[in-house]
């Protein structure tokens, strides 16, 4: 597939470190293992049972936790986890809350049920938690229950940032209080730099608190479409009732669980240190063109940088010079739950060469500077 | 995985056609040459370009048609596609015309959702159109507008029948008089015995009338999950607004697509021939076990017989000998729109090998006699 000029957008991983060679032998295996016989029949909607050993297996090493593959569902990406989790939890018109920068995917499966979007204020320690009991208690005192909090506690998507451990069991406390449902995304989990990310909400909070969405995407390839939800058997059991798809592919999953058997960790880490690098470049590239210019924390994991731009940037020519210079990053906007046109920028980083991250931020210097009131 | 009795549910293929080792070969062959580039990005919501061009060949060389594969969209078997169609076309509590006999999936999509399911008799000629007819005035006159028409017009679920011509030419001018989007399942067009069925109604009627829901689930295996919508620009547009799991595994679709190209055809054709086989072992069987007792067209195609028994069973009774003694098939009432306890058994032929067959058939027979009011 030919590049065209600098990708920053998506969630993308970086496309050398995809196992070409390792999954074709996995493919040789298990298809030639499988055969006729798993392939003729459906997966069913929780879905290949490889697959699901490896989820539980994946969260339960990262997570020093014991979930068990009945509570995981192969899913298409954990984008389909999440159509599912809202679509199963939120009436049309219903409360959701959430980080007020978050994840556009969800925003926009929200804005397509109508949901009432409530965004709750979110720094370098995740969601503000204080804030978060003066929404509940508002909407408690207007005799409303909120459908769903949304969250993406860990490498939260697009600040880079973890929520903190205080405001995680404050979170949980609230959500007992209130009882609400929460939808924990971790999608970005198993990529960091330096230490381990905290624990999962899921691995803390009382069963049946906590409804939980992961990929293989974001360590493998999005072009796999394998995510999973883990949720207890009553959660799992009416999220399902909304699933009429007949599953995702045993073909694709039993492929990549025979590589992730043998190859699981030892593919993070060495991903990991790949990202991680690019990451680096990408922050001294700032600085050195930018300088003063911008604000970005060095995200801890993830594959996105937040990055502030000055209050007078004009963000519509922004966007419309890099576009011009085919320079794709994502405008603060996408993210923002109630569409304000904040001076951000998100830049993903792993998919970009070290190469092109330098040139790209070059130009987005160029395109930055031309573009203040 | 080990067999359980005999397996006479379930639209399953042939277990020992599976290609394993041709796809496994297609596997070596698409994963080294596609790797990264294309596996890191999202395959979008229509889905992998090779896997689109080869369902449109399909369609156009079955059909005598020119869908481009623009047209197409990827889905999770056929299922993902139904499922896709109604939601966008079919509000809650929206009025769906459908032969009173139907694939029970669709069925339970539109429950979920609950729309109001009108049956329309259907017989040896496909759906009755004079009633549908008399249907449809008789929405106008009560202001109501139906939200679509389903049908499985060709090798339909469960009977095996083809919709005639007649009907046909008959079916599309009344969509077109009230102005009704036709969703087409033809699922099983490729599995036929003798002449080739009659062409579809999405080759026939004026562009925008038909959403066509086709799969390699029944030539390749469900496992796959790899099926397709096609429909064109305006209706493709509004059923993928509510797609929100970031397609379907490219993964998947590029080593179907590396198979399918050199494959298709001569694969069908095999496979065909022994799955007739087993529908004639399966209707001798019911002829030497049960004679006068019971009643079946042999089906035209796809994978089912639909097996009329006395009136006086007790059908509750016989489903229930059948299950001790291990014989699955599926009740007649699944299938009917309203739910009746109608005198029917659904068995699916193309699974079970030729002895299951005929042992399974031999049980059925004691069950049936055993069952009688």
């Amino acid at each position: 597939m030919k590049r065209r000029g600098y990708m920053f957008t998506g969630g993308m991983p970086d496309p050398a470190s995809f196992p070409a060679e390792k999954l074709a032998e996995a493919a040789q295996k298990a298809v030639r293992r499988e055969g006729g016989e798993l392939f003729v029949r459906y997966p069913g909607d929780q879905g290949n049972a490889a697959l699901r050993e490896m989820a539980a297996r994946r969260f339960n090493e990262a997570q020093r936790a014991d979930a068990s593959p009945e509570e995981v569902a192969i899913t298409n990406g954990s984008m389909q986890a999440l159509d599912l989790i809202i679509r199963a939890y939120v009436p049309r018109g219903g409360v959701v809350l959430t980080e007020e920068l978050t994840y556009m995917g969800t925003l926009g499966i929200l804005r397509h049920l109508d949901a009432r979007v409530v965004g709750v204020p979110v720094d370098e320690n995740g969601m503000n938690t204080d804030a978060l009991a003066e929404i509940l208690d508002g909407l408690r005192r207007a005799g409303v229950r909120p459908a769903l909090i949304n969250t993406v506690p860990v490498n939260h998507n697009p600040t880079g940032m973890h929520m903190s451990a205080e405001r995680k069991q404050r979170l949980i406390q609230l959500a007992e209080e209130h009882d609400v449902l929460i939808l924990e995304d971790e999608c970005y989990g198993d990529i960091y730099f330096g230490e381990h990310p905290p624990r999962a909400l899921y691995a803390e909070a009382p069963a049946g608190r906590v409804a939980y969405a992961g990929t293989f995407s974001k360590t493998i390839g999005p072009g796999m479409r394998l995510g999973y939800m883990i949720a207890p058997p009553s959660v799992m059991r009416h999220v399902m009732r909304w699933r009429w798809d007949g599953g995702t592919s045993a073909f694709a999953s039993v492929i990549l669980a025979e590589f992730l058997k043998e190859h699981m960790w030892e593919h993070i880490r060495e991903t990991n240190k790949i990202v991680q690098q690019k990451r680096n470049v990408l922050i001294e590239a700032l600085e050195t063109e930018l300088g003063g210019s911008v604000h970005c924390n060095p995200p801890k994991g993830g594959l996105f940088a937040w990055v502030k731009v000055l209050d007078q940037t004009d963000m519509g020519q922004l966007m419309a010079r890099l576009e011009a210079r085919q320079v794709y990053c994502t405008r603060g906007q996408a993210f923002h739950a109630a569409g304000a046109d904040i001076p951000y920028v998100r830049f993903s980083f792993a998919y970009p060469s070290l190469d092109e991250i330098r040139e790209g931020v070059a130009i987005f210097a160029e395109c930055l500077q031309a573009s203040q009131r």
